[in-house]
């Protein structure tokens, strides 16, 4: 399955879901709000195109319910995560945090969170402890990353493999977690499943890794987000991290390119600098050696080259976005 | 076994519980540090009590987890809860909150429920989802009554039926799901469960309305907080929704009072007030039959006099605690 139909299954599914309203709508009107606002999806379609891949038809059926919990719980850490960065926007609408209070993206964040566990409870027996096992150890990955990077924003050592590991567990672990509890429901057996996960793992990564690459070389037009903003921000991106840790004196320029006022001027000379470092390129081929990781893991798994297409192309569309 | 027993039990498994370090200091730290604070371990003590009255001293051992994972999501509502009212202070000490800081309360907090979870998983597979059906059921009722609770505060027509469902999912539900739990982990059925949910709902019922008690007609050397706390911030307490219903000449200077600047005039207006109507007595009667219909539930379940005993003294002590 592609993950565009996979995502409108999704997005399907969003819609039909029933959440209580009356006197305690200010609890679960954030929540479908949250759920509502779009996206690609990514996680739960990650879910689905498992499940398809190694169960067919009737397995995207059985697995529609633990998708909307991986998305779910996707949602809770944005809810909590823009209260933590004090984010008054969120895909181009207020934030639950903006457009109620902290409070409310408290509450309903944690109530998420427990619903998106009993979501991922919808699965037979035999699997339950298996899918909660996978699903609480990736929650625990996810707070982990989070925790890491906001400590990075005050650290003055982190290194591209620290910046690495916050990735994996930040945005990778949700990824591999979803394809592999996908693969579960598909019928898969847990080495082939464990093969998934490493799959999802690895595509955040060059994800992960990529989105530094297009704040410095994107298409302002499809980004989304205004290019250049980890320069202006001082983020400790890949590409940061990297051409830190060259021993050049570019990376002495750098330094001293970090001390600059946020503007364009900032933008240029740190653009430059990465030119000279050859950051482009470099950044480019770390981001295909993740994504041939990502394709061998799965390759491993034993799925036809016929199964392992919309793999392959999703990787394509989320490491190519500017081409 | 007594509740003191059984305290002693829980206060050793914290101890012995074993978080990671390192660099997730930061995340971990104030985990140990909201868990480390004492109190009465009401709810960790009663899964231990159910599940040895049901199943003797082997289900005592077998139930530790799940007694820990209940501490452990009572501590993580704290530690929310102190973001969503500001509270610098919890149990004389500074909260998670006051101590670090918001973004750490949060993300802490998130990180805790999912271990409290992962405690409540240590259940046979027999046990699993019936065990985490009725865990995740109380806490999204835990997080209705919060919201419930949070509403009230800005609701002119808040009634005490009002106030007596919100305390009995902030509060009941989760000794409710304690004494159900450990039934059922001592190996009790489904109908005995139910009674001892019952049992802990009606406790907690009972104790949340001893404590709106108190804090009017307490003793303030043994009631831990100032006395008229309530009275000065206008809590819709049970007190004061009892009162404002009773249709009096009272009820109308009860509304005046209420706008008097806080103090301890206001203080002794308002229960000058709740002495004419007698406040005093009814809201202990109300109490005394909270109690008797809990005790009439674990009387149901089966359970022996003598077995039935720990329970009772629960009872007394949590609502008699100014004798």
């Amino acid at each position: 399955m592609k993950l565009s139909d996979a995502s409108v299954l999704v997005e399907g599914a969003i819609k039909e879901m029933e959440l209580p309203g009356g006197d305690l709508a200010g609890l679960y009107e954030p929540i479908s709000y949250g759920l509502s606002a779009g996206g690609k999806r990514l996680r739960p379609s990650l879910v689905l195109m498992a499940a398809e891949a190694f169960g067919g038809e009737a397995a995207v059926k059985a697995a529609i319910p633990a998708a909307l919990g991986m998305e779910m719980f996707h949602n809770f850490t944005l809810l909590h995560d823009d209260v933590m960065d004090n984010s008054p926007m969120r895909r181009n609408r207020p934030s639950v945090m903006a457009k109620w209070d902290v409070n409310t993206a408290i509450l309903s964040g944690d109530t998420m969170l427990t619903l998106a566990t009993r979501q991922m409870m919808q699965v037979p027996d035999s699997l339950l402890r298996t899918v909660l096992d996978i699903f609480n150890t990736m929650a625990v990955r996810v707070y982990e990353g989070q925790q890491l990077d906001m400590e990075f924003e005050n650290r003055d050592n982190v290194t591209s493999e620290d910046y690495l590991r916050m990735i994996g567990d930040k945005t990778g672990a949700l990824l591999g977690a979803s394809a592999q509890i996908g693969a579960l429901i598909g019928g898969a057996d847990l080495k082939d499943a464990a093969r998934m996960e490493q799959f999802g793992m690895l595509l955040g990564q060059a994800f992960q890794i990529q989105d530094d690459w297009l704040d410095v070389y994107g298409d302002s037009n499809t980004f989304g987000k205004p290019i250049g903003g980890d320069i202006n921000n001082n983020k400790k991106s890949y590409l940061l991290l990297t051409a830190l840790a060259s021993g050049t004196p570019e990376a002495e320029a750098l330094k001293s390119a970090m001390e600059m006022p946020a503007g364009d001027s900032k933008v240029r000379v740190v653009t430059n600098i990465y030119d000279k470092l050859d950051m482009s390129d470099r950044v480019r081929k770390e981001v295909a050696h993740y994504s041939s990781e990502a394709l061998k893991a799965i390759k491993k798994s034993g799925l036809s080259e016929e199964a392992r297409e919309p793999f392959k192309a999703m990787i394509d569309k989320l490491t190519g976005r500017k081409r």
